[in-house]
C-alpha cells in the first residue's frame, strides 16, 4: 500500500462504527459504507477517530475493523487509523499491526496531560521516535483534547519530523492558524497537507485560506466533495451555494455528544448502515430530535434541487 | 420602570459596548446602538454581558453604560443587566443600583467554582436572598461558564425561587433542555420565560421546542426578530427561509474569541457604531477575516432578494 | 475467592507496575512487591489503578498483570482491580475476566464527560447493570476524573445498586464528605467501606471521620497500616506520632505528575522492584530530586527512631 | 516608597482581607494584622491576592483596604498590590491608584483563555505596556489560574520587559522549575526574585532549589520567617526541623476552598484578627474541621517545644 504523503488532498471521510442493536460490531455495515464513502468521492478513509467510537471497542475489535475496511477499501483510496492512546507501547502495537495490514498513515492527537510549547513538541518528538518511518497526521482538535497547539509548535513539529505529513485541523476559531501555516510553507517551511474537521462547518473558508481538504465525517459527504471539486475548479461561488445547502444540517449534526447518534441516524436513513446505535454509553435521538432531522432534509433536497 | 416577569418574549438583543479607538467608552454610539436595536424590533435588551466586554469596564463604566442605555430606551423596552460577581456584595451593589436607575431586571451566570446539583441551588438562593425582590435572568452558557445546570436543578431553582424569572438558554446541545423543561411546565410546574443565545444559531429548532424568543447578539438582530415573528404567526417554513439566509454569516461570527471582533466590524459597517474596536486585551480582524464577512454579506443580500 | 463487601477495612495498597528498563512488564518484581505489600500488613491489593499506568498497558498485559498479581497473593487478601473503560463493551469483558480470574471487586471512576447529579447516577447504573453481581468500588477522584460527585450521588447509588460495596475517596478537600455519608448510614442509608486515598495525606483525618482505612500507594505503605491500626486501638495520639514521621516524604511523593516517579524510585531503593523507570511517556527524577529523597528518607528513619 | 526590585527576599505574607460578620471590611483588625505580620517577621506584605478575597471586594473596598494597609505599614517593608483583571483599563487604573498611594510593586496573574507559549508572553508584553514602569511580580499558579507557564516562557518575559522583578511561583510540582530558572540565570540570564507559594508547604526544597523567601498565607508565617532565615544562615538541618513541626497543620491549610478558612479561624483564634468569617459566598467550617485544627495546634505547640 503506498504511504500518506503531503500531497493528499480532497476528503477522508471519518468512518463512523457500524453496531448492530446487540452491541456487537456490524461489519456487514462497514463493507456497505465503505462502498458509499468511495462512491460519493471520498479520496480516503479515516477509521478509528474519535467519532468512530474508538475509546469503546476491544483491542481486538480494532483491529478486525481497520482489517474489514482495508480489504474492502482494496488500495483504492488511502486509509488513515487513529492510534492515539495513553502509553507509547500501545500506540506503536496498534501502528505497527496496522500499517503491516495495509493503512497508509495513523493519526495521532495529544493528551490532555500536555499544556506548554515544548511538551507538545517533546510529545510529538516521542512518538515519531516510536512509530519510526510511518507516516502520522497531527490531530489539533482543542475543543476535545483541551490541548491549544500553537502554529509555531505546528512548524516546528513539521520541521522537526520528517514523518508528520498532515494536520487534522479542527481548532475553533482555526482560520487564521491555516494562513498562518500556509504563509510559512510559502516562506520555505515544508508544507505538509491540512486537512480540515469541525463537521465541514467552515469548510469555504478553510479552503480559501489554503487548506487541502476536509477530514471529518458529515452525514453528506458529498457536500464536502462537491466544495472541494468547485473551489479547486476556481469556482468558490458554486462551493459555496452547494455548502450553504447543507449548512443547516451540518449545523444540527455538529452539535457535541448528540451529534453523531444524528450523524448515523441519517446513515441508517441513507441505508448505508443497518442501525443508528451508538455502543454504550451512548447519546440516543428523541422523536423531536428525529423530526428536526426530517425537516432539514427535506429542505436540503428542495434547496438542492434550486441551485442544480 | 415594569419589572420583567415571566411572560417576557421576543429578542432581547446583547448589546455590544461601543468603544472609541483611544479605548474610552463611545456614548454616543451606545445611543446610536440603542435607537438600531429598538429600530429592528428589539422587544428587550440585555447590557453588561459578556458579550458586553463586561468584566472590561471599570465599576463607574459599568454604572454609566447602564444609565446611558436606560435613558436612551426611556422606558420603551425592559432592560436587563448582567450582574455576576465573585462576591455578593459587588453583585447587591451593581443590581440595586441599576435597578433603582430603571433595569427592569438582573442576570446572574454561575461561578465555575460550582459543580454538583446542589452547590448550584445552594448558589442561587444566596443570589435571590441576596437580590430580595428583584427579578432575575438565570444564564446558563456551559461552554463559558464550566458549570453544567441539569433541568432539575433550574426547575429547583424555579420552584424554589419566584424572583428567578426568565432562563437565559445557552446549552450546547440544549434542545433536549427546552423540551424537558416545557414538559414540565405544562405538567404544572411554574412557567419562566426562555430565551435563547448561542448565536441564534439553533433559534427555528429553540422556537419549536418552546422557547419564548432570543436573547444574543448576532449582528443583524433583524433575523432573530423576523424568526420569531414568523414562528409566533405559524409560519416556521417561512421562519427558516430566512434564518437560513443568514445562517452562514451567523456560523462565523458564533466562533469563540474572534466572533466578538466580527460582530463588531459588522455593526461599524452598518453605521450602527463609531468604532469596530475591542478593548484590550480583545480580538482583531485580519484582512482574511474581513475578505470573508464581506463576501458573506454579499451572499446574504442577494438570498434575501431571492426568498423576498 | 471471596467477593469483596461492605465490611472492608485497613488498607488496600495501590499497587504499582513494575517495568525493565526496557519496558516491558516485570513479572519478577511484581511477586516480590506482592511479598512485600503483604508483609507490611496490607489487607488487600488494587491494581490497574491510575498510578498503576493502567492505560500504558495492552489489554494482554492488563489481563497478564492481574493473573500474576492473584496467581502470588493466593487468596490471602481481596484484590480489586480496576477497569474503568469509555465503552461498557470492554469494561465488561475485562470485568468478567479477571474475576473469573479470581478478583474479589472491580473499580470504575466516572468519565470526565458527566457533570450533573444525574448524569454520574445514570452512568453507575449502566455500570452496575452490565457488570451483573460483580461487587464494585466507586472512585471519587476529581482532581484527576474532573467529575465532583456530591454526597447525595454517593448515597443515591449505594440506596439504589446493591453491588456498590466501597467508596474509595479521594476528593480534596473531602473530609466533610466522609462526615456526611457517615451521618447518612448512622441514620439508616446502608452503610458501605470508606477506603481513602490522597497518598494518605490526610488519613488521621479521615479515621477520625469514620473511614475504614485507606486505598492509596505511598512508597512506605507500613504508615497507612500502623496509623489504620493505632486508630483502631483507640491511639489516635499514636496514629499521628507515626504519620507525622513520615509525612515529609509523602506530602513530596504527592505531587502530581512526578510522584509515582518518586514512588518507584523508593521501591526500587528498598528492593521491591527491580527498576523505578515509569513506561513512556513518564516523569523522570532529576539528581535534585533523588538528593531530595535520601534527605526525607534520612530524616524519617530518624523521627521513626525518636518516636519508637 | 521604594520599589521592588529583583533583590526581594524572605516572606511576604499573603494578607487576608478582615470582615465582619455583617460582611464589612474591618478595618481595625486590618492594622493589627499588619502589626502581626510584621511582628513575626514579614519582609513584605502582598494584599489583593487571591486569598484576600479581592475578587469579593468592591473597586472602592479595595482601594480602602491598601490605602489602610500602606499607612499602617508606613514604609517599613514594600507592599505588594494584586491587581490582574480581565481588562488592561481597569488594572491600569488600579495599578496607578496604589502606586501613587505608596505600593511597591503590582502582581498579576494570567487569564485563563490563555493557553499558547505566544499568548502568554504577548499577554505579559501588554501588561507592561500597560503598567509602564511599576515592577511587576508574575503569579505562576496553574492549579488556580488553568494556565501553565513553561520555564523558557518566564525567562523569555524576563528578557524582555524589566519591570517583571519577581516570579510569585506556585507551580504544582514546580521545585524543577526553580532549579532551571537558576540555571538559566547562572548562565546570564537577568536573575529576578523568586518568592514560592503553595502555604509554604514545599518551602525546605523550594530553598534548596534557588528560591529567595516565600510568597504566601499560612497562618503561622513564623514557620516560613524560620524556614527561611535557619537556610540563609547554612542550617537547612533546623530550617526542616520547624518546618517539620508545622506540617501537619500547614497540609491542613491548604486544602482547596475550606483552607482560607482555616487560616483565618487560626488568625482569629490568634487574636490577629476579630471575626473569622469570610465573605459570602465562602466556605464555614464545621465543628469537626475546628476539633482537628485545635488537636493540631496543640500537637504543633508540643513539638515546637520538643525542638526548641
Amino acid at each position: 500500500m503506498t504511504r500518506l504523503d503531503e500531497t493528499a488532498s480532497g476528503v477522508f471521510v471519518i468512518a463512523v462504527t457500524p453496531f448492530r442493536a446487540d452491541g456487537a460490531v456490524d461489519f456487514q455495515s462497514v463493507d456497505r459504507m465503505v462502498d458509499f464513502y468511495l462512491g460519493v468521492g471520498a479520496t480516503g478513509l479515516t477509521v478509528l477517530g474519535m467519532m468512530g467510537e474508538a475509546p469503546k471497542l476491544t483491542a481486538e475489535e480494532s483491529r478486525d475493523v481497520v482489517r474489514r475496511v482495508l480489504a474492502r477499501v482494496d488500495g483504492r483510496v488511502p486509509v488513515v487509523v487513529g492510534v492515539s492512546s495513553p502509553g507509547f507501547a500501545q500506540m506503536r502495537a496498534l501502528s505497527d499491526a496496522v500499517m503491516g495490514d495495509g493503512a497508509a498513515a495513523v493519526m495521532v492527537a495529544p493528551p490532555a496531560s500536555l499544556a506548554t510549547d515544548a511538551q507538545i513538541v517533546t510529545y510529538y518528538h516521542g512518538v515519531a521516535e516510536e512509530l519510526g518511518d510511518t507516516p502520522f497526521v497531527l490531530q489539533d482538535y482543542p475543543l476535545v483534547t483541551k490541548v491549544q497547539i500553537a502554529p509555531s509548535v505546528i512548524l516546528k513539529i513539521v520541521e522537526d519530523l520528517p514523518s508528520c505529513v498532515m494536520l487534522k485541523h479542527e481548532d475553533w476559531p482555526g482560520l487564521a492558524k491555516i494562513s498562518t501555516l500556509r504563509a510559512a510553507s510559502d516562506a520555505g517551511a515544508r508544507r505538509i497537507s491540512i486537512l480540515c474537521g469541525n463537521g465541514g462547518l467552515f469548510l469555504p473558508e478553510e479552503m480559501g485560506r489554503g487548506a487541502d481538504g476536509a477530514m471529518t465525517g458529515f452525514a453528506y459527504p458529498e457536500m464536502m466533495v462537491g466544495v472541494c471539486r468547485h473551489h479547486a475548479a476556481g469556482e468558490p461561488g458554486r462551493a459555496r451555494d452547494l455548502f450553504d445547502a447543507y449548512l443547516p444540517l451540518a449545523r444540527l449534526e455538529q452539535q457535541p455528544g448528540i451529534g453523531l447518534a444524528i450523524r448515523k441516524h441519517i446513515l441508517a436513513r441513507r441505508g448505508v448502515i443497518a442501525d443508528a446505535s451508538l455502543r454504550r454509553p451512548g447519546a440516543k435521538l428523541s422523536a423531536a430530535d428525529i423530526a428536526e432531522v426530517e425537516t432539514l432534509i427535506a429542505r436540503q433536497e428542495k434547496r438542492l434541487g434550486e441551485i442544480g
